[in-house]
């Protein structure tokens, strides 16, 4: 059930029957030669729907759709938020759905350099109730944070799918998801060298001198839709797991 | 030409051509009994994409699609930014575009509630060059706000389809640009009464006790996707026209 | 009454007789060639001296005197806060006032330039109370903005008197009632062009190119004492009446 | 000189004579039973404007009117920014006056809850010289801070004045300043006891608690205009000598 | 060498040979029963002290002691700083180290609490010089974290000693550390149970209802000076190799 | 007696005999030839330490060790926070001490600097309490702040031991406290001219063509360990008595 596409009545409805809610959050960003800009963004979205979409009783939040990538603002296409602004962009979404009475809130994330700061704003909104004396009471919130391919068997299924050449920024796996579900947006491009080079990441300068191409250590040309498809599936299915257990955990 | 979908050197190449870009910007907010909750982050995308997706020479970047409804807070599924957020927001933006080059970033807006901040975030943006004595130099950008409705001939248009209970919020016209691109979301609902009531806007209780079911002024059940299908072409070519114009303007 | 020349005891008096407030709310910034640099502060504070300064059922705020003028700043004489800080100083002085048990605040305003930041500095403010399960209850405020040319009758009077040449900024309406009110700071200048140009307006540097003496399609060598007097006679007394408008509606 | 009442050309000429600015700054606040609310800001006006309203050499800013206020906030009328908006309102203004050329600030303050801040707020300023490498070069600013009755002479004058009862806060000195400026608003109120309470600063909820009346330490029953005469001509005979040694300081 | 006890001209010397430097950071916060309040400040600063206090071409900077322990907040003793705050002043910390030349800035961790807040602080800062089209040219700055547990061979050598009840918060191993340091400040306590409960972190009643008496997964009553000695010879050997690597990379 | 040192029982209980605390509070910043970088932060440590660190109805706040040092910043190893990052800071430590109960804060303060930045964060941390229509009830918190060198008795030792050259800033007063405490850390050079000049403190630039090798108005050649002993040992007596007048006063 997508929030966007809902009634507010709809929504009421809805958390008669549950207070949970999952939140696609990504990052608009270079993905090297053959990758979407959107490609964090779109990930934890394109599983999300693929999972709950058709499920009343999982409700889909619209997409944070730009978070931290400073390091990539040397490549044209990257949006980001300062850390600071972020952590302000989350506290009031989270206070507009508590205010409507949702009480665990799932972050299905597709950007590494999101992580920190998704769990620093965490942070700065439990910080407001544990400063109280008397506490959040029944208006207690409970949020997590997953990257979509730390869900339930995917690292290894993309590993065993591109056992050379994952790497970890613009992966075969992460281009393939977007390739499944916007076939139109396949692109081919050559990849030199092969595997991108590693490194430490640090500010837009620094970073493209070490990765010139924006990959980090991938060689995307290995994606396709298929292997999306693939992808897609196993996650979907994990991740109906992990947010019934992140519903029933005390 | 959609940013999400580009590589990053596909948008390096567009910034040979132009330095222009379309930002669709709404917000997630009740929208009355039969309107969906994304509908004014929904009706902006909608008319960019049909005007622009598949031109090579006009870049959509992703939709701002949370923006300030604080008076819609008492009903379920609204999401808002405190304006001083969003304002922080904007600014990494556009510090973003400008950043690749862009120089002139149009606002497609869809809610008449985000208007005041947006060009406080426009005054915010260009304070900094202001206080500068040398000045933005050739780094200077140039910003605008368009509201969709306020595109040439659009206002007309939808006052000639719904001569009674337009109104200012939940209108037929926009719920019917969405019932358009998601014909799936079409939903049916009594009106009680049949054209909600007027008044000013404060707080969200007070919101809620003026305008029981959200409406303001207006009978979304009019709505339908012929009726939006007519608006969304209108508005996109007349989007172009006026992107155009902000473009060649001095 | 004056809240500037009252003592504690007469507001604590005053406020059982009444909740409301009138503040003026300005600007410090260039106004041409023959125009005060504190014309936008002065206007509302003489049109509200004029038309309540000695009725003890209206209390005047102080002036809220710098607001938002980036674009004025390539001038000298300019001062400006940055939008983000005018919301803070207005979330301040908001919560003073209603503090102390005032529930209708209005704005009159004397700058274009405000409107868009005084109105994000009410959603701020209603955001608090908005994001609250229980709402404000009985410290429930109601702010509304009025500039004063929007006064009932105002604007068609200054068209009237200045059928050619009333522009947008640095107007004769607006220069002729600082000189009703302040006959020792009446200039003379010579206007190059008679009636100036218009256009956008951006940064400062921008602004300063466009305009050269600062003003916006005006010819206010026309201003005079005897005009504003006219005028501040007449937005006095339609100031009172939607004064009175405000505290008596719902 | 007024910045109020002066053209923006006005101001450009006197940059090329002066580049220093006197700008007074108070607060809004009760002051006993028979003070202004508006003492503190008025009283570094009507002494600024006593010594330089017709020297054509010294420019005086617009009275920066509502600064740190928060102890009075449990008697009405009173008005206060948090110090971080004061510093961030500060920052504003000077970087304003910065813009055009202004290089020595010099604060004429009326209200002691103002001096931390104030002092606050020019390292907050300083800071971003100091921070880089290359320093502010010939854009570099002066500021100072001088409370009015810290002024040669000045507090010897008003304690012969005032023997006993002259207190800390409204003080007979400060109200008699605006009984000399404003007669029409000279009040009478029997002090009880005749001379107030003294004691540490707090919150406002135990500031009223220890000071009922608002008065500390003081008989401001003692005010009248005739001695605000004597005060304001002496002021402003300091001010000059003082504003002087600051703008010849090296 | 110890930043505290140095002159500048030491430290300006020292900045001849490296432009390193080695920042102890910590928390403070409940440790448990036996466990002392500072001891995530403690470690570090032991560890950096016990490496390279001694070592001219190495710097020590005060110890960043207050961080982020929000879910501690139930237990006194605990102080914190939000997740924002802690981001400006770590904004502020930088940006003095390196207006004096440091270019390398090596945080020494001591709280699993403050991983997230320290990356979203790296990015807030490198986010300066990735907006800048022109970059930080020889202003660049690296900066690292590492977690003092997570230098090479520690968890390996603490999980030996430990084998049972080692856990992740008030653990025996960061409990001898500050008992080997500061013998007079050795606890005995008995735990019940003798191993704590396991779980998530959330706000602060929460963290108190599953956590009774602080630790998480811990028995710390194996804690011994004889023990913390081993782990800090350890772990100063560790430290400098690793600091090495971090000033030789590239 | 030392929260650093304590366990959270033990603070709990040191709670139920008081609910004061000592905050030493510093700055890291040059102190001349001769003086140690850390001497305004340890200062009030030691002192601090020196009364209280036996006394188990005293308990004693880690050090707040960088503060507003700004105009240091053109002398290697001065670290500083923004005042407005200052206020931040105190304002969270201020939060957590009163969430467990603290009611009366006593900042020891070292550094002149601070002063200013000190009582504007207790405005800012009073303002919300004063705000508040019902007040804080009985979680009203007393905050107080005591620079060392104004403790009973103590400037006038210092200036009978130095009756030339005290100056105030790198005094020999302040260099003697170190050195007794750190004895390892005395330095010995000379000072040239032997008296350092005087003067205003405005940015750092400025600050160090003033004052080239950093001290104002001292001799600090004259300190030593015994002269700091003597110091330490007064002041220490000064504490406890000026701290229990604070405990006591109503
Ligand atoms: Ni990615
Ligand atoms: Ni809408
Ligand atoms: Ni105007
Ligand atoms: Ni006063
Ligand atoms: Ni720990
Ligand atoms: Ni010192």
């Amino acid at each position: 059930m997508l929030m966007a596409l809902s009634t507010w009545q709809e929504i009421e409805a809805y958390l008669s029957r549950s207070t949970g809610i999952i939140v696609p959050i990504g990052s608009f960003e270079q993905h090297g030669p053959n990758g979407l800009v959107g490609t964090d963004a779109l990930c934890p979205e394109i599983i999300a729907n693929a999972g709950a979409a058709d499920r009343d009783d999982i409700l889909i939040a619209p997409t944070f759709s730009v978070g931290c990538a400073q390091h990539h603002l040397a490549f044209p296409g990257t949006i980001t938020l300062r850390p600071s602004t972020m952590i302000a962009a989350m506290t009031d979404w989270v206070a507009s759905l508590r205010r409507h009475g949702f009480r665990r809130i799932y972050f299905l994330n597709g950007h590494g350099g999101n992580i920190a700061t998704i769990q620093a704003a965490f942070s700065e909104i439990y910080a407001d109730d544990s400063f109280s004396t008397d506490g959040p009471g029944n208006e207690a919130v409970k949020m997590t944070l997953r990257n979509w391919w730390d869900l339930s068997g995917i690292e290894k299924l993309c590993l065993e799918m591109y056992p050379k050449g994952h790497g970890s920024h613009a992966t075969p796996s992460e281009v393939s998801v977007t390739y499944f579900a916007y076939p139109e947006a396949v692109k081919s491009a050559s990849m030199e060298p092969e595997i991108a080079p590693s490194g430490p990441i640090r500010d837009a300068h620094d970073y493209r001198r070490r990765f010139p191409d924006g990959r980090i250590g991938s060689n995307p040309a290995q994606s396709s839709a298929q292997d999306g498809e693939k992808i897609v599936t196993a996650a979907a299915k994990a991740l109906l797991d992990d947010y019934e257990s992140f519903l029933s955990a005390t």
